[in-house]
């Protein structure tokens, strides 16, 4: 028996042709590309907090959506949550995910104090438990929510006072515990408030110590606790904060690295949080996996003209398409996979949007993937990058790279045979057409 | 007896009553500021670059100045090369700026190969010399211009060719070497080709490798010539590069830990180049502080309306009082200094308006200077930080920092005294109107 | 008696000597400029939206703030109305502003439909008259909400349901009803859903005739009921939709005079809405002057690092003296005047922040003035314009511009007079110069 | 005979299976689309600039392209621009498009005053018009580059030196005539520097009277010559100046609108710029078509991560489709067409990379095309918006729109029908997965 908030109980995949809005077009799970299956590659997720427990608000309005479990609609706090668990697990098990992704926040009602948070967590849990064995759906990754609270107005690990990071770290632990045992695959932080509004009140020095500090409790509570997950931080350059410290992947590599747990901690990266730090998605991924962090994603995408956060559906094939190669590049997913950390626009009232929403959305990956592993297949892109760097493998360009030369040696070099390169064709508008031929 | 290029030999200190434009109204070398002259503070410098070798062209538009030493006038590129320095040293001398910085192919003709752009340099060197004997200016920093010509196109040190790299580290060293004997302060690396056009021809893991490598041979080499100056990379988003790798303060700080780099490199911090990053200038420099990587500052600044890099005289003193007010806090400059590393607009075309351009500017640091020493004395802002963060003074804060901590015992703890904290004002606007007080 | 909401009752001149951070340092209002007050010149107005009905909340995070008469504190809406409305007029009475500004929606209760809207209003103007004629506080403009309740979500006027355009039309008329009534100076429309989301479900060419049409109901009722203030339309680009028709100066004034109205309607001119459509906000200013719709300002900032409208109290005397020049150029304020559209950042969380907030702005105008006045009275600038363009006043100036010229006569007399213009140096650097004498 | 410089002569049509990437996959000129061969709805365009007279420079480095016909191969000036029209022609040929574009300064040699620039033009003018008799390529637009020489740099129209506004004129003149003579379809306008770079010297007011006087003596002159072209203005917000003024569609229209000329000239969009101004491609598209002033097309696009204009060639098909389907929509170009103003990247240095760059653009349009004629066929993206606007058409929607109602009537109304709107879904997820099964 369900809910009945959903007009439609499974999405399947009627192909191509199928003009059925509520189908699926390309993405059809046990296809196999590259050898594996196409979910095992995708590994998509849903997110708890953007589908069921957000309002619709923006900054210049209030709630727009009518869901039966919305405290205008339910007073029992502890029966609304029962509720949404069970039209969110009637969501996954529609859109054949096998993974979603939660907050703390999300799942439970908020208490007055962390032990009572702690209790209605554990109270969801063991809801969330039973839902998960009902349908199968497996759990991507665990969070906590330090940042909507008022309490953490400035900063979690990174506020000024440290009873707020004693808040912090009890309810990382609470959420951890409740990971584990739902055998999450990772366990996500996103800093939302480790960052500032005014450099003027701020001790950057000092909070960089914090958050390198709770970071390194977080890791150590992990092999404590034996999760075997992954650790991953989630990149943002601001918003809601005016400086957000996990700016980029480049700057969480620098973090890490100065704390000591580059070899402990992964990046999940965004298209969306990607844009506004002045990145491509693509660049993200790139560069993570060249330093060797890559760990999941948020498919969301920006809109390029506005200047915050809008967490839309992925639509954009050739966009999608570029990051699964690169994914596929770094070897794929491993914990990881494909979150759709992604809300409807507040118009999008009804219940059967949110399907839609999701369905585009996995269609556009599913296409994504296949042409990236056709890519792959082609071998054109990784032919055309060896052939540009070829001469790196030549005498010369070994010696370069070793130890035994120094500036006055190259310098001789150069005079004594002449060096005087002439300039090759980068090629950028050949390798663009080829790519076009994939998407 | 003079070029008679600029119609004025020297700019003085006239005081605020003055509506001279062609005094200084701020800038008084003498004046003592915290103990210390203000010329000493400042540490003024005068970039060769722009104002000399730049001939005013746009991406939609060509020369607009018209100056004795450029090509359409003179054809002896040697004898330009020598008026050119004739009346860039009347320029430094007639602003009494204590230093100056060049690249390479500021000072030099073009050769057409290594050997022949050496020997032009040296050839030069011998006349710079002279003239910083003659007026008593002194070289702040020098550096190698390894982006304008062709041949860099693709990049320097992670240029896919290794000829490439060999050509670019032979002409660093030709340059560390001119550094050297002109006694310059620091040597600098601007990566302007460092980066990439379109990832699909790009290995960033091979290019991060090489230009690490580079790197590394710079400060070898620093260290067997016994040069005694710093080393400083300087952060830059983009431009002209679609992305460049030492995008910011915090990836360049990434970059110098994988390498082993971050004791014996620092940074040089523009402000447009912050901007374009995303972040004010005061962010750049107090990251950097915080990371122990204050170097040097390029004091000048991009509209914030353009989305590239417009090089102009600063002009706002309340942004650049906040930006010296992180200096002084960080200990003020020990090697690195006050670059104007601006240019004229290109409508600037007369002589007097590149005198007029570097006086507002060094009038406006003067008072950003004066402002920013005042903020330190009364050291309200301090007290502020301070009184924010005592609780972690506290017995509870030093807990939490301290080793023998864990998730499990913080959430016992939390429990256990129901810490449950109430947030408090971050005062803001207090600060901001306090700051105004002096600026 | 007062509600105690305020540890102060009244904020005085105490003049740039003052430390004290509850005094004015500037701000004089009987000091004389330009032959007239202070006070006449800015005509401050305080926003009663962002001071007294904002709950500090942010895309991810809620209410900060903690108000007595904020629903969690008090149930009864009336009576929590009334409470605000007090402790409003208490602020502006401390500040001494001479105006303040109102949506319906912050003054009173939301009701189940328009009758019980208009039944809230009418109960809340009574005491707002009161309250005004006690405390002498004017009422600079009055506004509809068209954009907070769920019925706007796609817009007011360029709403697809014409029931939206009658509702927005009927709330129109009620609080043009109440400005008449309270004497408001101006009425002021801004169209925060008057834009899409999505181009796919839009239609440009009906929605522009609909939201004519509403600005034609609009002036057709201020005539009928012999409502002398002037109506304004505040320009803004986007957020919260992804497009809003009043994008910025030139489009609005390319909207009113497709309809009819560009000597009807003026503009409400904001900082940081200028900043968010790639404008300075003296652009904006300038370019309302140029065309004939200046008529007020919102006078906060936005950051300039942050892609959506902080709304932040404005900080920085070099740009705001700017924008009073052109105000004074244009003639001064007639019916508009400076409006704080601002709000503290959510930390703020003291009432006494709430007077600092308004503190600090009100002097960096009065500073912002006084440079504004220096500079007009001295007129270099001005006189610089005036020689710029002085050409245009000789007998080929003139002939251009006549209409008795075309193009193939005008290219006789430049071959005929071999015309062949240099170019003038722009003075760009100098006219900045002289500028930061003034501020 | 040809000059060898290109490798192949013909660019054939082999279809999507083809992997010879000189060859169109996609662009099949003879193809039928709603009932038209697909190059007469595309009528494709080569820009002479960027891929003749463009020497691969930036601001930051020099020329990369080794074109035989440039100054440094090539000192007579009229052979080499009769070369570089030999290799121009070469390349339309080869590509097969039926139209080229090209400014004055393009294809003649540089004067040293009006007179000689004209022989100059009419000299080469000669030469154009028996290539384009022998290859049958006509003349999409004509245009005078009014922004590259240092006279126009403080504008052209706009300069506050009338010479220049005389020089500009004749100048215009000629490239009128030249147009005309060829048969151009349209004539264009880029106010390259019709803006300012600082407030502080410019009138605002002035300047828009010189340029509405400028843009009416070119319509004049129209008329007076016969020319059955059109007149097309090309926006673009800024760059190379800080505020061009012809900003956005809806900026030239309110400009047009003011000068009375919204009748007589349309504007040319181009995807880079409306990026740069904050809007979509397909924004600027809607707009113009919503305001009658469609035009014409330069199908270039900018990188969304680099704040300055890219003129990269088009690749991405779900944006060019939308784009197609605005056009379509508008009922298809007239006498504008699909202007590739696109340039190679300066790494590009092959012969063989230009026709790469179009040959891509060239298929990414046809997909573009032929997945909006798809979109238009099915008809669903119209319905959705008919139904959603169908309120509008009933006896309420009719009412409000006519002119015998106020304000006060709809109140009544609202009150006594009790009109009390529930929102409806905007369906966007819907909508764009819609759009994506066409693309």
């Amino acid at each position: 028996m369900t809910t009945g908030f959903f007009p439609i109980q499974r999405i399947s995949y009627e192909g191509e042709g199928s003009c059925n809005p509520l189908a699926f077009r390309h993405y059809n799970p046990d296809e196999i590309i590259l050898g594996k299956r196409m979910e095992e590659h995708l590994r998509f997720s849903c997110a708890y907090w953007h589908s069921f427990a957000w309002p619709g608000g923006d900054p210049f309005g209030g709630q727009t959506f009518d869901r039966p479990w919305f405290p205008d609609r339910m007073s029992d706090e502890m029966a609304a949550a029962k509720l949404k668990a069970d039209v969110a697990f009637e969501m996954f098990t529609a859109l054949g995910v096998p993974y979603f992704c939660f907050h703390d926040a999300d799942i439970r009602p908020e208490g007055s104090n962390f032990s009572e948070n702690t209790r209605n967590l554990e109270e969801m849990i063991d809801v969330i438990e039973e839902k998960m064995s009902e349908t199968g759906v497996k759990l991507l990754w665990g969070t906590a929510n330090l940042f909507s609270h008022r309490r953490y107005m400035a900063g979690a690990s990174t506020n000024p006072d440290p009873d707020v990071f004693a808040f912090s770290a009890a309810t990382i632990k609470s959420c951890m515990d409740a990971t584990h045992r739902l055998k999450g695959e990772n366990y996500v932080l996103w800093g939302g408030r480790e960052g500032y509004e005014t450099l003027l009140n701020t001790d950057l020095a000092r909070e960089d110590q914090q958050m390198g500090r709770m970071l390194n409790l977080v890791v150590d509570y992990k092999h404590k606790i034996g999760f075997k997950g992954t650790i991953l931080v989630e990149p943002k350059p601001q918003e809601p904060t005016k400086h957000q410290y996990d700016f980029d992947v480049a700057t969480v590599y620098g973090f890490l690295k100065r704390h000591g747990l580059e070899k402990e901690v992964k990046v999940n990266i965004e298209q969306g949080h990607a844009i506004l730090a002045g990145h491509t998605f693509e660049h993200e991924l790139a560069m993570a996996t060249a330093l060797g962090i890559l760990g999941s994603v948020d498919m969301n995408r920006n809109d390029y003209q506005s200047g915050w956060d809008t967490d839309q559906f992925p639509n954009n094939t050739p966009e999608v398409a570029l990051a699964y190669y690169y994914i596929l590049k770094a070897g794929g997913f491993t914990t990881g996979g494909t979150n759709f950390d992604a809300k409807l626009r507040r118009q999008s009232l009804d219940p059967v949007d949110l399907l839609a929403g999701h369905i585009g959305g996995m269609d556009i990956c599913a296409r994504g993937l296949k042409a990236a592993a056709a890519l792959i297949e082609d071998g054109g892109l990784q032919k055309a990058i060896d052939e540009r760097y070829q001469g790196w493998s030549s005498k010369t360009g070994q010696e370069l790279l070793s130890d035994d030369i120094d500036l006055a040696r190259i310098a001789d070099k150069v005079i004594a045979e002449n060096i005087n390169p002439e300039p090759v064709s980068g090629r950028q508008e050949f390798l663009e057409n080829y790519l076009n031929r994939f998407v």
